[in-house]
């Protein structure tokens, strides 16, 4: 076994990819083609060919999406808000430098604005390019690109608000965490509409269900409405995965009047989603 | 690397059991503990006390079932089709070593007789001794342990029939393979009332889609109702995981009527599982 740079290492004639969850859990991904590599002020950034999941965009030692099922996580983190909320205009994503919840966003031609504020221009270019299953090669007049601090950004005074905010964050290690965080949420709340709502990835209920907890109390403390929905992610440990919504004013999904080409989600999906087990039932102890 | 027989690998002080898919995905679960090992007839029997999903069932290479997970795939596999059929007497299970599932199906106070018909006895011992968890220490006089191979079982002529047969079996691999043939279906079909229905678990609709297909339309020339239903099982390579029900006559859950004590299944879940991704549709040809 030779180490390599890059958390990639060559057994036999064969390259593999491995990522390490908590120390007791090791996954191992045959590569074909390291297709870009490239160290960013924040991180390492590298596309990767697989043979099981096809390309994959990998932070420093994390996978983050991949072509195989990108979609799912896309489609869920976006059109679940966007159909909750009746008539969304000003959409505000922080996070998502791999363009599939922008995408996703731009399939409604009612948005008049998506701001995507991503700390790291260098991913978003490596998507764009090496990676268009997930970014579909976004380029729609409506989607402004603002390479800064997410936290930053919705500290700063505007004179408009938003309808929708969409946290697509990478997971809660290194400059993440703030993105986890009772003050975020609040400046996400003031950057709302009075009745605007955000959702976010809330992480693994069986591996990190204690962040899980965490973002649920936090949303709690700021929004009237809190609801917790799920999906399957074959690429995230576990593949059981959640998102939190706080809203300020609606709560119920519109299944009937989504109309969008999509892979994943449908009307029964929108409908079944916040179908809670009785575990999460528990653990985030409602009725 | 010290390769040790019993596919358990020692990494410095570590011992660790890789699971490996299809040559391109390795797992590997960093062991506290080899709790029982032995060789049966059929395969090799191994319970595992993992770092991150407590106390596994392993049979040969692949991971049948863990403490953390175990009663997902026992709950859905048991109580979707109990809840389905209106009055479930007689009950057949296929496999199900591990007595998760007719631990789940001794639940139901009015089912008269359950039969399980495993094939290794040796399972069964090391389960109801290792692994609680999943086993519950099962000792109901209405379960019939049957040591005896399941395509024969149901070949065989008898003077009863059953209302409901849960497959519950391993990967199509080896002895298992003919559990997913139309043969053994029709048999299957052959051993249920005029009402009966039967359910098997489908393999993942992305890594093994080709299977989930095979069984949906082979159950389709059988039975007049067939549905597909999903759950996340965390322990299964991508964790998306589908089960197949084949029925003469009842498909609509019965939610309401729910009233078990479980960890994940509850009646939003019995309400919401039948909702079948859009790429799912597709591969499966429903409108």
């Amino acid at each position: 076994m030779i180490k390599t740079e890059n958390y990639l290492q060559k057994i036999g004639n064969d390259l593999w990819f491995t990522e390490v969850d908590r120390n007791n859990l090791k996954i191992d991904y045959r590569i074909k083609e390291v297709v870009h590599s490239e160290t960013s002020p924040f991180q390492q950034v590298m596309i990767l060919d697989s043979y099981d999941f096809g390309r994959m965009l990998v932070l420093d030692d994390a996978i983050q999406t991949t072509a195989l099922d990108g979609y799912i996580y896309n489609e869920m983190i976006s059109h679940i808000p966007l159909n909750v909320h009746p008539n969304p205009k000003n959409v505000l994503i922080i996070g998502g430098g791999d363009c599939g919840a922008a995408r996703e966003a731009a399939k409604y031609p009612d948005i008049d604005k998506i701001d995507m504020v991503e700390i790291d221009e260098t991913v978003v270019k490596a998507c764009k390019q090496h990676l268009q299953e997930v970014s579909g090669n976004l380029s729609d007049p409506r989607v402004n690109f603002i390479f800064e601090d997410g936290t930053a950004f919705v500290k700063e005074k505007r004179d408009y608000l938003y309808d929708v905010i969409i946290v697509d964050s990478s997971d809660p290690v290194g400059p993440a965490v703030k993105l986890f965080e009772l003050e975020f949420y609040r400046d996400l709340y003031n950057n709302l509409h009075e009745d605007g709502l955000m959702v976010c990835q809330s992480e693994s209920p069986i591996f990190y269900s204690e962040m899980m907890i965490n973002i649920y109390r936090r949303l709690n403390k700021l929004f009237p409405v809190v609801r917790v929905y799920m999906a399957t992610v074959p690429t995230y440990p576990g593949g059981f995965w959640t998102f939190t919504m706080g809203s300020k004013k609606y709560w119920r999904p519109n299944p009937d009047k989504f109309d969008k080409d999509t892979l994943y989600i449908n009307k029964d999906i929108i409908k079944s989603c916040f179908a809670i087990p009785e575990f999460m039932k528990e653990l985030l102890d409602m009725d």
